[in-house]
C-alpha cells in the first residue's frame, strides 16, 4: 500500500504551530508513516526551522501531486497573503487568524477532492480566527461546514502506553463541545448521545480491529445519584444507552465520569463518551497532554491535530513539544490506510 | 504532643466501610499517627474483620476516653440498633443508611464537644441515608449542620508522592458539590468563590507552612475564550481571585480547567479551586482514586474520609483497598496535631 500524502497547516503563526511542524518534520515516525507537507506561507515555515536550528529546504509547490518530501525537503503549498509575516509572536491578530483560515480552507478543500488523504491540523486561536471575521468556536466546526455534515464530534485520542492499558488505545468523544456550559443542556439530547457513540465506536471499531466497549458519561456527580442530582441520567442519556445496544454496540452507562474515566484508563473501555468539554479534557490533559490526539469524527475526510492550544506563552522561542503533532500525524495516516482499504475492499 | 484520639466511622455497613475499616487498622501508620477507635456496630465490625482473616479483638467501651487501642485490639464505641445485623451486603437498604447516620452523629457530637480529636469516616450511600429519611446530598453537608456552619467546602487531597510534584501535596476544593450540574449557575457566586480559596487557602498554609499558591479553575472550555463561550469567568470568578489577591493570597485564575489541574499536578500550584463536583473529582480519581483524602473545611472539627464511595459491587468479597482509609487517618491525624498545637500557642 501506498503511503497515504497528508496535508500539515502552520495553524496561527503567532502561536507554537509553525514550529511543533517544523520540528515533528525531523521525526523518522512521520516519514514511516505517510508522505507530508506543509500548508501555509512559506517564509513563516523558513523562519520556524531557523529558530530550531533545522537545515530542511522549503520547497514551495504549485500541486499536492508534485510534493516529494524527505528529512531534508519540505514541500510547502502556499495559503494566505504576506501580511501575517508582520505579526508580533504571542498575540490575538486578525492577520494570523486569518493566515490559520488560509491554510485549513485550502487543505481541507484538497482533502475533499481526495487529492491528499487528509490533514494534520496545528492549533489556531479562536479569538483571532473571530477577529479576521471567521466565527467558528474552531477548527471542528469549520471543517464540519465545509464538508457539510452535521453529525460530527471531536474526539480526543490516546494510543495505548504507560498511561492507557487498552491495546486500542482510549478515545474520548465529547456530545457537546465549544460552547457555555450553560448551554449544555439545551444541546444534549437522547439523539446526539446516540450519534456520538456511533461515531466513536465506529472510529474505535477501525482502530481496534473489533467491537470496541464504550462507555457513555453521566453529566451529573455521581451519576444523577438515583434521581437526587437531575434527571438528564434517565431522561436522555439511559435511552441512547439502550438504543446503541439494541443497534448491536457494547455500550455501558450512564456511569459516573469519575469513576468511569479511571477504569477507562485502566483498560476496561476502548472508548468514552463525554458530556460536555472538559469531562474529557481534563482527563486527556491529566493522562498525557503533550501525546493527546485531536480527531475529528464524521467528516468525508480525514483530519487529526494536536490536543493542545496555541501556547502563546511559548511561542517561537524553540522550547514547544513536538510529540502530539507528531503522533497526530501517524493517528491520520493509520485513519488514512483504513479509509484507502475499505474504499478498495 | 500526645497522638490525637481518632473516631473511625463503619459508614454504610453494606458497603466496604466495615472491610477498610478493619483492613487499616493493621496498618502501622495508623497506630504511629494517632489513638484510633472505631464507632459503629461491633457485630458489623467482627464480621469484618473475619471477613479479612484478622485476628483483632473488638473491645465495646462506653466512653472514648476508655479507648486503650493497639494493634490487637479495638476499642469499639457502639451506634445504633441490631437491625443492621439482618442487612444484604451491595443493597440500598435504609436500615443501613440509618446505621451510618447513626455512627456519624455519635462521633461528630463526640468531637464537637472535644472528647476526640475528630472523625475518619467511611463512605455511606445517599440513596440509603435517604430511605433512612436523612436528606442530605451527603457527610459533608450533614456535618456542617451539626456543627451549625455555613461557609464550609469539600476538599479531595492528594500526599505528595509520584503523581504529584508539590511537597505539600495536592488540594482541590469545590465551590458547589453534590447537585445537579443544572442547579451550578445559580449557587456560583463571587462571594462561595472567594470562601473556598480562603479555606483551602488556610487549610494548605498549615500542611505547607508558607503561602500556598492557589489555581482557580474557569468553569466554561478554555476558560470562556475570551468570552466567547459564557461570562461567568469575568462576572464571577475574576472578582473572586481579585479580591483573594487584594487580601494577601497567592492566587491565579480564572484559568481552563483542563490545563489548570495538569500543572498543579506538575507543582505549579499547591491547590486547585474546582467550580464543580466533576471538575475536581474527574482529576483526583485518575491521579490516584484509592490514595484520595477527602477533607472537610470550614467546620469547627477535624473530619477526613476516602474519596471512594461504598463500591457496593466489591463489597464483603475481601477485595476492597484500604490505602485511601489509612492516608484519611494520616491526614487527620496532622490536621488535629495543627489544630492542638494553634490552639495551645
Amino acid at each position: 500500500m501506498t503511503k497515504p500524502l497528508l496535508a500539515l497547516t502552520l495553524g496561527d503563526p503567532a502561536g507554537v504551530g509553525p514550529e511543533i511542524v517544523a520540528k515533528a518534520w525531523s521525526h523518522p515516525t512521520v516519514h514511516e508513516s505517510c508522505r507530508p507537507l506543509v500548508v501555509g506561507h512559506p517564509e513563516v515555515l523558513r523562519s520556524a526551522l531557523r529558530l530550531i536550528g533545522s537545515h530542511a529546504q522549503v520547497q514551495p509547490i504549485s500541486d499536492p501531486e508534485l510534493a516529494e518530501p524527505g528529512l531534508a525537503t519540505i514541500p510547502c503549498l502556499r495559503s494566505g497573503n504576506d501580511e501575517v509575516l508582520n505579526i508580533v509572536p504571542g498575540t490575538i491578530d486578525g492577520r494570523a487568524g486569518q493566515a490559520a483560515y488560509d491554510a485549513l480552507l485550502a487543505a481541507a478543500q484538497l482533502a475533499i477532492a481526495s487529492r491528499i488523504s487528509g490533514l494534520v491540523t496545528a492549533p489556531l486561536h479562536k479569538a483571532a480566527l473571530w477577529k479576521a471575521g471567521h466565527h467558528y468556536p474552531g477548527h471542528t466546526e469549520l471543517l464540519a461546514e465545509l464538508c457539510g455534515v452535521s453529525d460530527f464530534a471531536m474526539m480526543l485520542y490516546l494510543g495505548p502506553g504507560e498511561q492507557v492499558r487498552s491495546p486500542a488505545g482510549l478515545a474520548i468523544v465529547h456530545v457537546t463541545l465549544h460552547m457555555a456550559l450553560r448551554d449544555v443542556f439545551a444541546s444534549l439530547t437522547t439523539e446526539a448521545v446516540l450519534a456520538k457513540t456511533h461515531l466513536v465506536s465506529g472510529i474505535m471499531s477501525g482502530l481496534k480491529g473489533s467491537r470496541p466497549r464504550v462507555g457513555v458519561c453521566a453529566l451529573n456527580p455521581h451519576a444523577g445519584e438515583e434521581g437526587l442530582f437531575g434527571d438528564e441520567e434517565d431522561r436522555l442519556i439511559l435511552p441512547a444507552v439502550q438504543r446503541a445496544r439494541h443497534e448491536g454496540l457494547d455500550v455501558d452507562g450512564p456511569l459516573p465520569a469519575d469513576t468511569l474515566i479511571a477504569r477507562a484508563r485502566d483498560g476496561q473501555f476502548d472508548a468514552v463518551v463525554a458530556m460536555y468539554h472538559d469531562q474529557g479534557h481534563i482527563a486527556i490533559k491529566l493522562l498525557a497532554m503533550h501525546r493527546a490526539v485531536n480527531v475529528t469524527l464524521g467528516l468525508p475526510i480525514v483530519r487529526t491535530s494536536v490536543a493542545h492550544g496555541t501556547a502563546f506563552d511559548l511561542a517561537w522561542q524553540g522550547r514547544a513539544e513536538s510529540t502530539g503533532m507528531v503522533e497526530a500525524v501517524r493517528v491520520a495516516s493509520e485513519l488514512a490506510k483504513r479509509r484507502a482499504a475499505a474504499c478498495q475492499s
